[in-house]
């Protein structure tokens, strides 16, 4: 095994995971993304070279322990130790309960949750043998709150917030920093631009969060010393309602 | 269809779901209990029937959709309208985050949450119709925060919570009440007296909940007027830490 | 000392507290019954004893120290032991806190915070020389949450909800029972219906709190075996959005 | 008025409030710090100096209304803008409620909040005509939950924490950042050395905070784009129980 630092960040399709993936290579970690299919990563591995940085793709379906497991397994072996880890998928779908389907209950459920738990253990399995190493998740609003129409989406990342603080009520005392990030607004991504016009153009004023800046506070919970560390933060931009 | 009221417990295999049916039997309810061998709901529905009152089991694999969904047909078209419903499936299997399995992660999820998700929905789709009616969870101070050990727990406690919040702010409006009972100690079981008899031991001294104190806030939950309805109370022994 | 059970009623100048000391009377509970000036409380005890309860007013500077212990010394020598105890002092102010004077923002919290400490110390001292009672405090969302222009009401109800929680805390293991209501809504009172008359037309569909509703779950809370208290439940109308 | 961008810590006694004016002296603030009597103020002064920085002590008793509004009407005039704010006085004393006097639960909340809603209204009132600044307060978990023998404490830090949360709220739309920290554990200081000798000796284990990580927090709230504003964070060392 090398010396590399790995920073391994699993939902990297959007705008967000990108731009951890970005901020943590441009410290000079190797950055390790996955999405479902490997083809739509290159533009962000293309960009982590053009700017100097090591970044490898990974086609990984988060919710398939063989492929989790094999995944961290051959990360570790050919790249180095994983010495922080970034969990960002989401899967912010509403719905009337009374219309809610078990299929996309558990499907949303699924991506957001259960996938986060498997590649998390994973992660965590071989960070404890190093007693060092960062777990972040990233969170949203509707994991502190369900709401009208989110009983999914709520319950996933409910799941999510539930992991992360029985993680890092475990494995602080072994040295690994598991934290919560709270993304509470619309972040600049195509999705927002196509779906949310009215909210989009608010970016002008900064009233949607740049993923960048999301992304610095990733790699600030990852440098923070160990006897200051925080488990819980929120973003939102200065003008949302809350 | 007759004019009977009836209350729906799913999950009735443990003192406090019976506890539960038993309670509403006694208002006159039709007491219809579920778990998943009908063969053990025996004793439970003969004691509601020796008392005076009615009661039928039924054997349902509650995160089963197709069964779930058969079973509150029948009910609604034989017994009467489901006026009252509680969800009262736990899955308290606490295990490191290093060890815990795919499998178990699962399994606790799909039993303690989704099948809580399944049942909830369909009998919601059945009182929005009549614009009244009750959801009761029964939840766990895991549903409030995580603990090491307990992240599997936690995330269904969490989801479920997340699920009765997100319903309750959609349905309330429709005149549906949902209210979430954050249980927060040790109950009069079998499970604890054989598992943890030094909790036990301080039964005679209301150490430990009783599942007909548990019940009687069900119903209480059921009775409140509309002008003031509980979404959350919790409940402990008076000389639990917490 | 005779042995009769006084329940005392501290803030009783608004419905919900008459109509907690009513509720109480009605289980034959000696009613006491305090604000600043006494012949405000003249009709709430005629109101009791016309329903052949025992009632009794006392003019009481609810923040002032000796005024207090007095008032307490003189319930218990003279009507009996206290056994349940309310504190129903409200003070919702809002204002900017660009605007909001020291004094306004010093008197919110001496009114709702501070003479609840002084009263429930008072009645708990009392209390655990004989092992038992109720003290209850009425809450409001903002005891949950900060909002723009309530920054002293929000912190003075913040204050109280910390002061249950604390006395629940250190007095439950000597058998006393603290709790804490969550109003969350408006309350069918004059105010209500002189200030915000549109709110008040929602009463005939019950989206108004009726204060004896809200006295109902005192009497409920006083009333749980111990082995299953409640520390904090919520109160709300059935369409209030929240 | 010149150009100077000023830092304002009110309760610059102790290690964190002293490590706060610093950190923001070394990025090119005029720190201005408060304490009851200057003179104690004199070492951190002269430390700041001694770094190349510029720092004025004066003597204000965070309490009294005109003196904070003096104080900050000279700092305005003479030094410049107050570009941040932090508020960190505390005063942890626990004490049964049961023997708790009126006159420490009153003492408490006036040094541990009333003073921080006087000092972060006066400077909220220059801030918004600039339409920017950060106003920064120093919480603890008791501002989240009572504990036993915590009833003043708990009162006060809650208190705290509602005027931040209600500042928040109305003042993030104005351009101002408002946050809470939420500090969690033990701080190097005199008082823990001398008075928890134990926990002390954990140092070289980094089991208690270090004010300058501590303040390494308040430099990154205030440095944060205003797109992606953090209201809360929590920090607490590596191997504390939670």
């Amino acid at each position: 095994m090398n010396n590399n630092k790995v920073v391994l960040v699993v939902g990297a399709g959007d705008a967000t995971g990108g731009a951890i993936a970005k901020r943590f290579a441009r410290e000079g970690f190797v950055a390790c993304v996955t999405r479902r299919s490997a083809d739509k990563l290159q533009p962000l591995v293309d960009a982590i070279k053009a700017e100097g940085g090591e970044a490898h793709g990974f086609a990984c379906d988060a919710r398939k322990e063989e492929d989790v497991i094999a995944l961290i397994e051959d990360i570790e072996t050919r790249l180095g130790p994983i010495e922080a880890f970034a969990f960002n998928i989401g899967a912010n779908v509403p719905c009337s309960i009374l219309e809610e389907t078990a299929r996309k209950y558990f499907k949303i459920w699924e991506m957001a949750c259960f996938s986060g738990f498997l590649n998390a253990r994973e992660v965590a399995k071989r960070m404890v043998t190093r007693q060092r190493g960062t777990i972040l998740f990233t969170g949203a609003t509707a994991g502190l709150r369900g709401a009208s129409g989110f009983a999914a989406f709520a319950g996933a990342k409910h799941g999510i917030r539930a992991l992360a603080q029985s993680m890092a009520r475990e494995l602080g005392p072994m040295n690994i920093h598991v934290a919560h990030v709270v993304v509470d607004g619309a972040i600049d991504t195509d999705f927002i631009r196509n779906s949310f016009p009215e909210k989009y153009a608010t970016k002008d004023q900064d009233g949607i969060l740049d993923p960048e800046h999301i992304a610095e506070n990733y790699w600030y919970l990852h440098s923070q010393p160990r006897d200051a560390w925080t488990f819980e933060l929120d973003l939102r931009p200065w003008n949302e309602r809350w």
